[in-house]
């Protein structure tokens, strides 16, 4: 067990504080490739937990979880050309087995939608076989050339759902609805609010029609995509020949949906809710949701009694640690904070003499002195108020600092400012191309969440001199 | 919906019919990249379950979960000789990205001793962090030359334990204690019996010190090994620069073990619990547990308002399914065995006439007649039933195939007619050469479980002349 290093602070240096707290909450370790990641037991909990109940929301919906293959031959990616222009520069590529050279390359999946549309152009035969929903969780690799643990390292873990659909209208509906769930389960698991809306043209993904995303903002207001979801029409059912029999017994292309989020979550709630102190892990995706801290253990028989008594109470309905080690109490608090347990209980001698535990919440740092035959009365009520009040701080945040303008000046300034930046926008890919050159902010989506002025207004873009009616946001993003 | 086609008898083939059941029971498709495999719903779904349980039994032995890179840097794979000498010939090497050649080559992981054992290099200060008990679940990666889908394909899923200790007694422990544990889930779980030992020095794991395994019978004779620990000693923190501070304040290298099962255990219960009908997934790792099977559904709306019930009453505590197609009742049971789904319920109109439905097990295809009001009350007990007798079914067959010999002429005798043959053995590497190459039969293991004469006996290796009191049993194997 080493001791604990200092954190730097955040308002000094957001980067440096991340980096800290990272390290410091015991999520990670660096992979022997460079730019890859060793999820730790205090990370892929949190992955664990996301897992689970993604997984429960998932089964409501009609989804079946499936697991494709990790390798791609080179004529199967091939096929669909923005998708093979887009990827081509991070695909990892094998190119021999021991020493004997292959006859085709394959490529390390970096998404797996030509894996799917193989799959689905053996599966159908008629409308009667649609929709199909699948889903796989997996590890894909994309070679990033700066990495940053869980925002972006060359593998890293995701779900990706994959459908196809004999409607459209049905397709389209899907693509929105997986969106949806996503920002509901930001809100209700991860208590990160988002704002929903769909990506510009020159932001789609590699082979979409159109794709839609919810975008968070972390606490030095920066955005961060934190899951997307694309309808891809026919793009992909045409060249990789996915068909089925329609009613009027024609062959037709189906139409099809991918969705995905990733450990990338994991990064967004540590710079939505860390502090000072560490990290702050939401309740409902807690690894550990309670510390149950013994001070001075060994010279206590009582403490000794009631930690155990309490462990066993509270194990049944929450996930709990004991810390029974012989170390200082406010290196003990210290620890339980940096690793962003949501609750710790002090359980200490002097206390004890009136039956009292300590309940301390990692949010606010609040105690609140408490019978410990009482603890279990109240345990769950802190739980949600942590979450709620890790959601409402966030969501104050994320409105306080989203400012609408109408002009290119305003928007630089506000740019500078870390601000989520509201403008009226004509979308030409030149346009973003010079504003990305200029201000270093990338458009984030359309917002479909927001209310917007009923009236035309003039594109920011200064070259552009046309109205619209379509507001984009703007920031910087991870 | 494709028609259902004719099942090879495996009396009469077992290899087509194995091929027959696992693309009848829609367990999987053929990957783009030769030799690997989709897993569809209804295998990836046993895959899930086995997951599931494994986590909570894990669980319970203090495992932690982790999840370490799927590249392997060359120089850091080649540190342990044996280890890369077993693997070279099936290592999937990255060498580029996109159009460019890396500097140095990475490996696909096909396990990960060495990935742990730069993680643990880096987590260990004294004899106060051991043990330390991760798990991982991930894709692996083996070029093997030919492939059987579950049982040997180029990519299959595993969960992969590696351990650090301070002591070897208590490393060695562990390494027994996890086949144990292995053996039991296949008992309760699987429905599989076993048989526990030791691996030969020819036959255990490239970089261990010793390799136990659990060996399964399946229908045909054949073995197949279905999990595996392994004490590595200090084999890989030698070269790994694995060390510990001891008590005596002494720089220590730490004593490691390794233990898993793969996806392989799917094909392990297909073979073990099959017949002529189709695959029988054992209830407890059923994906479905329950078909509903409405009779002529559309022209009796008791029919439809029956299974509406049942299914809302069911699927509270069990996996079900409802089958509300206008396909024919034959159809429709076929389908359902074919799938090897445990308990089919028929809602049918005549029945339903005296409020009755008929339960029908996939196993012994016992119908009961019952009150549908009674359902939920004898489900579980006929889902325990199916467990126990697919249990006693594997048992006896085990117990009546594996025989033992005191001569090579027996051994001949006894190979060929694909039962285990138990012999006492010298266990030297040519006479394991020589015995595969004669009779086609390998080791399987030094049985820990079986009862053996106690006086020694000279060794079935015709050229050896030694006495010995170890036996050993070979089989062969997939």
């Amino acid at each position: 067990m080493k001791e604990l290093e200092k954190i730097t602070p955040l308002e000094t240096d957001f980067a440096k504080w991340y980096t800290d707290v990272v390290k410091q909450g015991n999520l990670i370790a660096y992979g022997p490739a460079k730019g890859t990641l060793v999820f730790k037991p205090n990370s892929y909990g949190i992955w664990e937990l996301i897992q689970q109940n993604l997984n429960e929301i998932f089964k409501e919906r009609g989804v079946n979880n499936v697991y494709l293959p990790l390798l791609i031959p080179e004529s199967l990616f091939s096929l669909e050309k923005d998708h093979i222009e887009g990827f081509n520069p991070e695909l990892a590529t094998v190119t021999h087995v021991g020493n004997k050279e292959l006859q085709e390359k394959y490529y390390i999946r970096p998404t797996s939608e030509v894996l799917f549309a193989d799959l689905f152009k053996n599966s159908i035969d008629s409308y009667n076989d649609l929709p199909l929903v699948y889903n796989q969780w997996a590890n894909v690799v994309r070679w990033e050339k700066t990495t940053n643990p869980f925002l972006r390292s060359r593998e890293f873990l995701w779900q990706e759902g994959h459908t196809c659909h004999a409607d459209p209208i049905e397709a389209r509906k899907l693509t929105r609805c997986m969106i949806s769930t996503y920002a509901k389960f930001l809100k209700n698991f991860l208590a990160i609010p988002t704002i929903v809306g769909k990506k510009t043209p020159y932001e789609k993904f590699a082979g979409a029609c159109s794709t839609y995303t919810v975008e968070a903002m972390m606490k030095d207001g920066r955005a961060l995509q934190a899951g997307t979801s694309h309808y891809l029409a026919q793009n992909f059912s045409k060249p990789y020949s996915i068909v089925f029999k329609n009613k009027n017994n024609e062959l037709e292309n189906v139409y099809q949906t991918s969705w995905g989020v990733s450990t990338r979550l994991i990064g967004a709630l540590i710079m939505t809710h860390g502090d000072n102190r560490g990290i702050i892990i939401p309740p409902r995706v807690a690894p550990i949701q309670i510390d149950l801290i013994e001070l001075f253990g060994a010279k206590s028989a009582k403490v000794k009694e009631v930690s155990q008594k309490l462990y066993e109470l509270l194990r049944r309905k929450w996930r709990v640690r004991v810390d029974a080690s012989d170390k200082q109490p406010g290196f003990k608090a210290a620890n339980s904070e940096i690793q962003g347990v949501p609750l710790r209980i002090e359980i200490g001698p002097r206390d004890l003499e009136n039956d009292m535990v300590t309940i301390v919440r990692r949010d606010t740092l609040e105690k609140t002195l408490v019978n410990y035959n009482d603890v279990k009365k109240i345990i769950q009520k802190k739980l949600d108020d942590i979450h709620d009040n890790l959601y409402k701080s966030a969501k104050d945040r994320l409105e306080s600092k989203t400012v609408w303008v109408d002009t290119y000046e305003e928007f630089k300034k506000e740019i500078q400012k870390n601000n989520f930046v509201v403008a009226p926008f004509c979308c030409l890919d030149e346009a973003e191309i010079k504003i990305k050159e200029e201000t270093g902010a990338t458009s984030r989506c359309i917002p479909k969440t927001l209310d917007k002025p009923n009236k035309n207004k003039l594109c920011i873009f200064d070259t552009c001199k046309t109205e619209t009616n379509r507001y984009v946001i703007f920031a910087k993003a991870y």
